[in-house]
C-alpha cells in the first residue's frame, strides 16, 4: 500500500469511523489501529454482493488517513470478502492530503478475531513488518479494437473490460473475464453475419485498479467526440450468471430497452435496473452523460475471490462466462442499431 | 517433511500411482514428481468426506517414496482437500526404508492445475526450496480424568480426543472439537447427577499427529488390563452435526445399541454403522479387541479447513458441538451401565 516499513507499537481495535472519531487523541495517537469491520456475508449471500462490498471497503480506502489524523502510526484492516479460508484481500488505499502517509495493511478475517479476542485480555503490541514498494509508472496502453458501423462508423458503443488485475490472483475474474466477455460478444456479433449500424468498439483498459490511467487517458484524448460516443458498458464483476442489465442514463432508456430485455429474459437475464454507476473505467464517459451498462452478474461469490490469491481461472464457470457474453452482445448491438438516439 | 533443501529440476505431473509406475526410470530420474490426484470434492459433497480423503491422501503418505523408488530428487502433491482458496494443505508423509527420503512438499489445488498446465505446454523447471526441520522429541503427556464408576470402577469407557494438531492452522476441529467434546460429554454426566456404573475415562491424547506417541505409551502402560476396557470412543473428524454412531466390534454390538439409536435418532443422531477404524488414538485398543465407537459426523466440510491455516475457531458452530458432546454422553452412559459385557 504505502512504502516498505517497521513499525511496533501496542494495537487498538475500532468496528468502524464512528468508534474511531468518539475516541479521544490520546488513546490513537502513538498506536495501531485496526478497523474489524466485518463483510457482511448475509447481504452477499442474497445477491447484494457489490452492496456488501462498498459498505466494508471504506475502510481499506479511507481507514489508515482516518487513524493518521488521530495520531496512529499504523492501520490494519480486517480483510474485505466473504472468504472464510485464512485469505487476506488487498487493494486501493487512498491517502489524503490533509493526514500523514502511515503503513497500512490487512489481515484475515481469522486473525482479525484472534486480535480483537486478545486485545479483550489486555494490552497487545504489535510488530508489523511491510514491505510493499511503489515503482515510477511505465509506459503502457489500451488495446482497442473496431467493429465499424455500416450506417454511422463515427457513433461509439463501448464494450469493456480491463486488462490489469491486483496482484494477489492472476486475475481470472477481475478481470479477466471482463475482457473475455467484451472480446466474444463482438465476436459472437461478426460470427453471426449481423451489421451493425454504429461502431462496437471493444476496449480493454489499462490500470483499472491502480488509478484508471488508461481510462482517464481514453476520456482526454477522445474530449471532444463525446458526442460521438452512444453508449459504454463495462463488465467488471467477474463471470457469475447474469441476471440482467444495469443502466446508468435517463428514465427513458429503460423503456427504449424493454423489447431487448424480453429478449433476454428467456436466459434469465431480463431485469432492467437503474444504478449510480457502470464501471470504473467508463466512468469518464458517465460523466460527459454517455449512457452506461453494465450486466447484473450474480454476486453471491464474487468477494469470495475478487483481489485474493484464490483468483484463479478455475472459478469461472465457462457456461456462465457465456452468457455474459451473449448478453453484452444482444445490449452491444441492440444499440449500435437502434433508430431514434438514446436521451441524455 | 523432511529436512530443509533446495533442489533445481524438471517437473514431471502423474495423477496416480499407476501412471508413475507405467513410466520408465529414466523419465522420472532426476526429476521433480507432481501427483496430481484430484479431492473428489462430490464425495464429499455426499457426505463422504472421509473416503475421499482416503482416497487422496495416500499420495502424500506414500507419494515422496514411490517417487523416490523411480529416481526422483523430490515430490510434491496437490492439496489433499476440498478448498478452492489456493490454500496448502499438508500432514504426515511416511518415508519407506526401501527408498531415499527425498523433499517433499504440497502445492494447492490452484497451483497444480497452473503446472499441470504449463507442462502442458513444454518442459517444465521447478526450484524448490523447503525449510521444515525436524527437532528431538520433548517430554509431553496425555491428559486423563476419570469419572469413578459405582459398581465396577475398574472397568472403563474412554472417551477422547487429540490435543496436538498440524501445525498450519489453531486446530480448532481437528482437534480441539473432540477434546471439547469429550470433556464435556463428562461434565453433562456430572451436572444431570448421573452415576455411571462403569468408570468413563476423559483422554486428551498427546501427539496423535505426528506418530501416536501418546496412544502407544497408553497402549503399553495398559496392556494387561485390556480385558478391563469395557469400550472406547475417539472424536477426530471436527464438530459437524451428528448423524450417529460408527461401531467397531461384533455384529451383536449393533443390537445391543439400538435402543440407544432410538434415543439419538430424535436428535438426527440415530444411524448405526460398522467401520473398520474408529479413531487413530485408540487403534492400540481396537487392537486388543477392545469394541470402539465414534461419532458419525457431517463430513461434506471438514476437509475443507482439516490441516490447513483456516481451521481455527470459526469455523465451528456452537450448536453442533453440543450436538456431539450430546451423542457422546448418551452413548458413554449407556456403555458404562449396560447390564451385558460387549461381545469381543
Amino acid at each position: 500500500m504505502f512504502c516498505a516499513r517497521s513499525v511496533t507499537a501496542e494495537l487498538i481495535t475500532v468496528k468502524n469511523f464512528d468508534e474511531l472519531k468518539s475516541l479521544p487523541r490520546d488513546k490513537v495517537a502513538g498506536k495501531i489501529v485496526l478497523f474489524n469491520y466485518p463483510f457482511d456475508k448475509q447481504m452477499a449471500g442474497e445477491g447484494r454482493g457489490g452492496e456488501a462490498y462498498g459498505e466494508a471497503v471504506v475502510y481499506r480506502g479511507d481507514g489508515p488517513s482516518a487513524a493518521a489524523r488521530q495520531g496512529a502510526v499504523a492501520c490494519l484492516i480486517r480483510s474485505v470478502g466473504g472468504a472464510d479460508y485464512r485469505l487476506p484481500h488487498t487493494g486501493q488505499t487512498k491517502y489524503a492530503d490533509d493526514a500523514p502517509k502511515i503503513p497500512a495493511g490487512a489481515v484475515t478475517a481469522e486473525d482479525a478475531d484472534l486480535i480483537v479476542d486478545l486485545v479483550r485480555q489486555g494490552p497487545v503490541k504489535i510488530k508489523l513488518i511491510l514491505t510493499p514498494q511503489q515503482f515510477p509508472d511505465v509506459e503502457s496502453y489500451n488495446v482497442i479494437g473496431d467493429l465499424k458501423g455500416s450506417e454511422h462508423p463515427e457513433q461509439v458503443i463501448i464494450v469493456s473490460g480491463h486488462l490489469d488485475s491486483w496482484d494477489l490472483g492472476t486475475g481470472a475474474i477481475d478481470d479477466g473475464a471482463g475482457i473475455a466477455v467484451s472480446m466474444e460478444a463482438a465476436n459472437l456479433i461478426e460470427k453471426l453475419h449481423l451489421r451493425p449500424k454504429r461502431t462496437i468498439r471493444v476496449i480493454a483498459w489499462m490500470n483499472e485498479e491502480n488509478g484508471l490511467a488508461g481510462s482517464k487517458q481514453y476520456g482526454k484524448d477522445h474530449e471532444k467526440e463525446m458526442s460521438n460516443h452512444f453508449a459504454a458498458m463495462e463488465t467488471d464483476g467477474g463471470a457469475g450468471h447474469p441476471l440482467g442489465v444495469n443502466i446508468k442514463g435517463k428514465p427513458e432508456v429503460k423503456k427504449m430497452l424493454a423489447p431487448v430485455a424480453a429478449i433476454l429474459q428467456e436466459s434469465g437475464a431480463g431485469m432492467l435496473n437503474f444504478v449510480e454507476h457502470c464501471g470504473a473505467d467508463i466512468e469518464p464517459l458517465e460523466k460527459a452523460d454517455v449512457p452506461a451498462f453494465s450486466p447484473i452478474q450474480d454476486s453471491r461469490f464474487y468477494f469470495n475471490y475478487h483481489h485474493t490469491a484464490a483468483d484463479t481461472l478455475d472459478k469461472i464457470v465457462p457456461k456462465e462466462l457465456a452468457e455474459n457474453s451473449a448478453v453484452v452482445a444482444v445490449v452491444a448491438y441492440a444499440l449500435a442499431n437502434i433508430e431514434q438516439p438514446l436521451p441524455r
